[in-house]
């Protein structure tokens, strides 16, 4: 399957508009695919002597069906063999500013032989956790390499950065697996912290969310259905909110991944209530979806307008989230996911209303996460870039070309990018990501 | 005088070139000069109900000689007179993400009248420290907003956001001074953080730095030069750093600005004995702006690029840090400013030394906040965008037109615009910020 711009740039005007603008074919990307291996060629984990993770990814690997080759420190040669899908660097032991070389010596000789397609992933350790401000300056200098690498391999392969709580290493699984799989497509130029938590061991990796109640708000389409979609293939009986008005499409949304439709309108005075009421037996994982956009300039901008973005994208959730956790719906271990916007970090014109409701959502994330981290629960937030929905098609020609083509994927993601990375937040053995905010946007050029 | 790209634009290819790609000339921007008044027109003060800075902030810019108008909140119209230089909100009173409609209901009527080069500042509290979650969601909200606004305001208008930690209130002055002058003119966008600090109480915003020794690497040209000049200006006597290859422009830039010129090689062995043997008498202000370029892909980068890039750009000033802190050559009360740059935050191609080493000054400055600030000293960043100097001057004219244009300003930055940051950075009444990194950008739509 190819998206939109692909077709696009295989007719005769989308031929000469590409090319007229300068822009390559943007390359196909590896999705996942239930039954697909993990990673489709061999992995190449390497680290700064003293590291604390090459010991733990390794075996975690290996034991998950993938041919890994560890590297020495200071390798100047790459292995041969097959052309390696990814390349795996644990930066742990890094602690001054001058061993950051070892980053160099790793990837420079490699990193021309990634396959397309292929993953980057740095692991480090949070600057707040480190030992002394040596140690935290370099840990923070990871962050520059990632992002820079992102932007210059192109190709289709992603660039990482993981930040692992030093006690949290057997936690870093279900982020390692997202991170090299085919679920991570749209994903990069990120940096992911994985915390201290109770992980439980995994039953079936094809299925981590079975026996689970799921809840998506904004059910009804685009991204929303599509997280209903990875919710059920991952195992969770998913209860399908969305607006009355939108009922059929979701009865069909619903019945197609064998859930159930709840239509409610969320901005309701009751509704936290109703909600409450109807999930009465508890909800595993709650994913707050549903937004609007009513975008005019600052000037041109009713009341009106203003408020029923920041109502639908931002108090509803905060009223919603204060019975789940109040009256215990959410049960022990349970995930709140909540979908933030790049808009929300960059600020867009023409959207004050929806970049303060989802900088707001952001808020809401990093504000709450104490609290869930108490119940053995987290929060987190999804930032979609360039999807391509209905709300994006209806963007102008040009405008939507440069907004799919200015990311480190030259094109835009699908809502099923959004879902999968839904999806490892829902799953409990990202017990230890909690707080966070990442982005699902192909390492779009914009941000804050 | 009008920047380069203003240059351009007046030729014949160069207007070409801009009507081609579709660019507007950009506006001229206001910038100080001594004697100027803070800002040349009206300032419209505005708050949410139960604020704690409008009654601080109202007194502090009449003092200052501003011509203040407070408008009461959920004021519909706006005031009659002049045309408003800057429209300054209190946001401190909104606890709830309902009451953000404030914001709406303040600056929709009012924002189309700002006067060119006007100001958009937006006064908060740090959701780290409010009140309860449903506070700290509704304050990360407003930066959603400030930051939308600068990017569709444009005319020159930067918007900015400043948390202000309760009980720093009194501290705010520098920051609101700084952001309303023409000293920010290419700084937009931006979230700062006012904590609280003993702040001394000023004798001459002119000249804060009058009696002070302050010291400049990189000294002999651009932004380096630019800083000497500022500091100068506002009273500090410069030691101007540099290599001794460069030792006769260093000389012209020292006698031009009454300081002294000192040769050095920050990367030798010696050089922090050195500089701690030259100093010894003490320092107040330490700006490490020394930094160097070597890009090339990963894949063609040798071991000494990386090297000598993350030795001058990181290493070098970790360990003239250590005897500033370590022998007490910084004096109570001093400053260090270190430059990062928009490569640190958003990554670049071909520079993933460069942007390991600017992301590493980051992860230097915030790690060593504490410290410094247990010796009522900061330590601070600021991390220019696109920024007319011979580095940019040699990138190629479209790919260099298009970094200029990528900003809400619509052009370069001058070097004056960072050394002004860095100034506000020095001041003694700069005293509660600490630990920031603050983009000299035009408000780039590059970021994280």
């Amino acid at each position: 399957m190819r998206d939109r711009y692909q077709q696009l740039v295989t007719t005769a005007p989308g031929r000469f508009l590409a090319r007229r603008v300068g822009l390559p074919e943007p390359p196909h990307l590896r999705r996942h695919t239930p039954g697909d291996p993990l990673i489709p060629g061999p992995v190449i984990l390497g680290g700064a002597p003293a590291g604390r993770l090459v010991k733990v990814v390794g075996p975690m690997l290996a034991a998950a069906g993938v041919a890994v080759r560890e590297l020495g420190p200071r390798a100047e040669e790459r292995p041969g063999g097959a052309r390696p899908h990814a390349l795996v660097f644990d930066a742990t032991g890094i602690t001054r500013s001058e061993q950051l070389v070892a980053l160099h010596d790793f990837f420079a000789p490699q990193v021309r032989a990634v396959a397309p397609s292929g993953r980057i992933v740095v692991l480090g350790t949070p600057p707040e956790h480190c030992a002394d401000t040596r140690e935290a300056t370099a840990q923070r200098a990871l962050e520059g390499f990632t992002r820079s690498t992102g932007k210059e391999v192109r190709r289709g392969v992603t660039s990482q950065l993981v930040y692992v709580t030093p006690g949290a290493e057997e936690g870093v699984e279900s982020t390692v697996r997202f991170l090299l799989s085919g679920r991570s497509a749209y994903v990069s130029g990120q940096v992911i912290r994985v915390g201290s938590a109770e992980v439980p061991p995994p039953d079936d990796w094809e299925r981590p969310l079975a026996g689970k109640v799921a809840v998506v708000t904004g059910a009804a389409r685009g991204i929303g259905e599509a997280i209903v979609g990875v919710l059920a293939r991952d195992g969770a009986h998913v209860v399908c909110v969305d607006v009355p008005s939108a009922a059929s499409e979701l009865a069909e949304v619903a019945a197609a991944h064998g859930g159930e439709a709840y239509p409610l309108d969320v901005t309701a005075a009751d509704a936290p209530a109703a909600l409450a009421g109807h999930l009465r037996s508890g909800v595993d994982v709650f994913v707050h979806n549903a937004g609007v956009t009513r975008d005019r300039t600052l000037a041109k901008m009713d009341a009106a307008r203003w408020e029923i973005v920041l109502n639908v994208n931002l108090t509803s959730e905060e009223r919603i989230n204060d019975v789940l956790l109040g009256e215990n719906v959410l049960r022990p271990g349970g995930r709140i996911v909540a979908t933030s916007s790049m808009a929300g970090i960059a600020g867009n014109p023409g959207q004050t209303n929806y970049a303060t409701s989802k900088a707001g959502v952001i808020g809401m994330v990093r504000s709450l996460a104490p609290t869930l981290a108490s119940r053995g629960s987290t929060i987190n937030a999804v930032a979609p870039g360039f999807v391509e929905t209905r709300m994006t098609a209806a963007i102008p020609l040009v405008i939507r070309e440069a907004g799919r083509r200015m990311n480190s994927m030259t094109q835009g993601g699908r809502p099923i990018d959004v879902a999968e990375t839904v999806a490892w937040f829902a799953s409990p053995g990202s017990a230890g990501i909690n707080g966070e905010v990442v982005r699902v946007c192909g390492q779009s050029l914009l941000g804050a």
